[in-house]
């Protein structure tokens, strides 16, 4: 034989990949801090690792997968939000117990290469992981002929984030007669989208393209609604104890620019500041933080609830986005069913003592109760309204 | 419409995947230590981030995929190894900057959870991060419907380890006259597999199972030869400086029992040993490490070269193993595109000072010299021998 094969000629091309790389360094390098000792290019990403306002810090680390929602962005052709639903989901995860976060790196895989389908998937992250205070510290490109469909792709994250030993959120403190809040959701967040897609498009027969006027929307724009990060609310409340007092203006500016990040100390803005008698209470201000992924209130909320104890949910103390109702029409699914697939407009779970949830809830508008903790097995009931 | 839709009918089974992350649960547990904070289950795997022995800790993470290897894993329904090539990739691409592995966190995403597989893949992983004394700390097992042909599955990784400041290894003393020596590899790694592929099971009408005389085995077994870590031979060297004494029976026990992890000062075997002048050279022993990935020599040794120096390497310094030489012939693949795209033989490259290099080959008895530093342009040139 004589023609001589190429790496090129596999289905690979160096040269392509490179042209991908050379964009997503002016992404990432976006995201630099002062923590940041390393370009990308290098073989891996550096990170100062020094903590001195810890006593004990404790480094957090969690991976996760965007899912089948991946399969909206291929649909539409929008492919620059679920970025951002990775970095914010792994965000939210490490925040559950206390984490701040200091990086992320990606895995992005495809059977080819798309240079600037791959530039605006790594846009998104980079500017979830600015809003989040968080590096793109490095991640890989992956062109791999025949595992993806043509236009196809994978995307998982990994987070790496810090919180001293003594603000670690465990659940532990949490006892029969404390309340649950719980914070909206945008939409499906980042589960269930498999059950979703069945639902709208193989049962319904609608297309991303399909107005529906009980979502105000089409179709593809609300499953595409992209996955809250909960590190602005939650953030200036997590190394706060119940007898300090609750400044409910915190230290989050909405436009993003003033998220404490781990380099600080969160408790410096106000060293001098008096406790307020009036609004102390005891205990922890936030006992326990459950992230509403895949499996739902039953799966997730008891994860952080110690033996002893269980949640009751008390359906309609919450604004149910209709997205929810629809696809439980589409499908005559159970409740059950919905519960233990989707988030059902709750986002984050905030357990707390009944004295502390004011403070919570002043500090945070958006938050609502919606259950109590009792004694128990460790298990989560919904109650109909 | 009166039939109830669930989760499991649109291809998610949450059952069957709590049953794999039990068994991932067994395993990962397997690689803990006592800086391990947490269970897995918890949202977010934690990790003591106290470095107290080092001056200014740095973080290095990278991330990482098994790419098209994966194949060979399907054809062969051997996945126990494909475990081991990620993390072993992801220790040697840290190490090259100096650092020790800390913990890993894992991706694994297929269409159709087979839990029997997933524990085959997870428990590769396991062992290889038991051997070089790494945590598996957490990691995202994905179910995503009509992403993934039957049996197959993506791969990824992600690894954080430690290194002081001033152990850090970045090529910015490489000077010309320096030596490049080499590790030899123990096949393809985890790098050129959709090439490899094409030559062997297109062009060369190969299956797997075919037995070649040349390679002594089998196409499948020679091309799923497990990628090599590094950290055994070159963590004993890493935070040594020339002008100290080289111990050359080292401190690496190839049991794997007793490979030093990041909790212990790797100087502290022998504080008092007196430095013994006949062995002792002047500046860093080791100068610069690469590790030999996609792009082979020609990308990856520049990524450690500094302005102004460039390396020549001289084909036919090591043995080059016979199942590169099968493949350019198959092929008729040039030169050039065989550097460029396999590791022939060689898996990590390390700089030194000609007068380090005899204590580097004392050390590491399979490494050999196979080039020298020059001045140029930071380009890689490979010679006939």
């Amino acid at each position: 034989m004589t023609r001589s094969i190429s790496y090129a000629d596999a289905g690979v091309s160096i040269d392509k990949a490179n042209q991908a790389v050379a964009k997503i360094r002016e992404f990432a390098r976006s995201t630099f801090n002062e923590r940041t000792l390393t370009e990308i290019g290098s073989f891996g990403g550096m990170f100062s690792g020094a903590f001195p306002q810890m006593a004990d810090p404790i480094l957090v680390a969690s991976a996760d997968g965007v899912g089948t929602k991946l399969k909206l962005a291929f649909e539409t052709g929008v492919h620059s939000t679920v970025g951002a639903d990775l970095v914010n989901h792994c965000v939210n995860d490490i925040l559950v117990q206390g984490a701040r976060p200091l990086f992320f790196l990606d895995y992005f895989a495809t059977g080819k290469l798309e240079p600037e389908v791959t530039a605006s998937v790594v846009e998104g992250m980079a500017r979830a992981c600015r809003e989040n205070g968080c590096v793109l510290l490095g991640g890989e490109t992956a062109e791999m002929p025949d595992f993806y469909a043509p236009g196809e792709y994978d995307l998982a994250g990994f987070i790496v984030g810090v919180v001293d030993k003594k603000n670690v959120i465990d659940g532990k403190q949490i006892v029969p007669g404390d309340v649950v809040l719980g914070l909206p959701s945008t939409g499906l967040q980042t589960n269930g989208y498999s059950l979703a897609r069945k639902l709208f498009f193989e049962i319904g027969g609608y297309t991303p393209d399909s107005y529906l006027d009980e979502l105000g929307t089409t179709v593809g724009e609300a499953l595409l609604a992209t996955h809250a990060s909960f590190l602005p609310e939650i953030g200036p409340l997590l190394e706060r104890t119940a007898d300090t007092p609750v400044r409910s203006e915190g230290s989050f500016d909405p436009n993003g620019s003033q998220i404490p990040n781990a380099l600080e100390d969160p408790n410096s803005a106000s060293p001098e500041e008096p406790a307020s008698a009036d609004r102390s209470v005891r205990g922890p201000l936030i006992k326990g933080l459950a992230h509403i992924t895949g499996g739902g209130f039953l799966e997730n909320i008891p994860r952080i609830l110690p033996e002893g104890v269980s949640v009751e949910i008390q359906r309609g103390s919450w604004p149910e986005p209709p997205i929810f109702g629809v696809m439980q029409r589409l499908g005559n699914v159970s409740d059950n069913e919905m519960f233990r697939t989707f988030n059902m407009g709750i986002g984050m779970v905030i357990m707390s003592s009944e004295e502390a949830s004011g403070a919570i809830l002043e500090a945070i508008p958006s938050a609502a109760k919606i259950g109590r903790v009792v004694a128990g097995d460790r298990s989560v009931t919904v109650d109909k309204a």
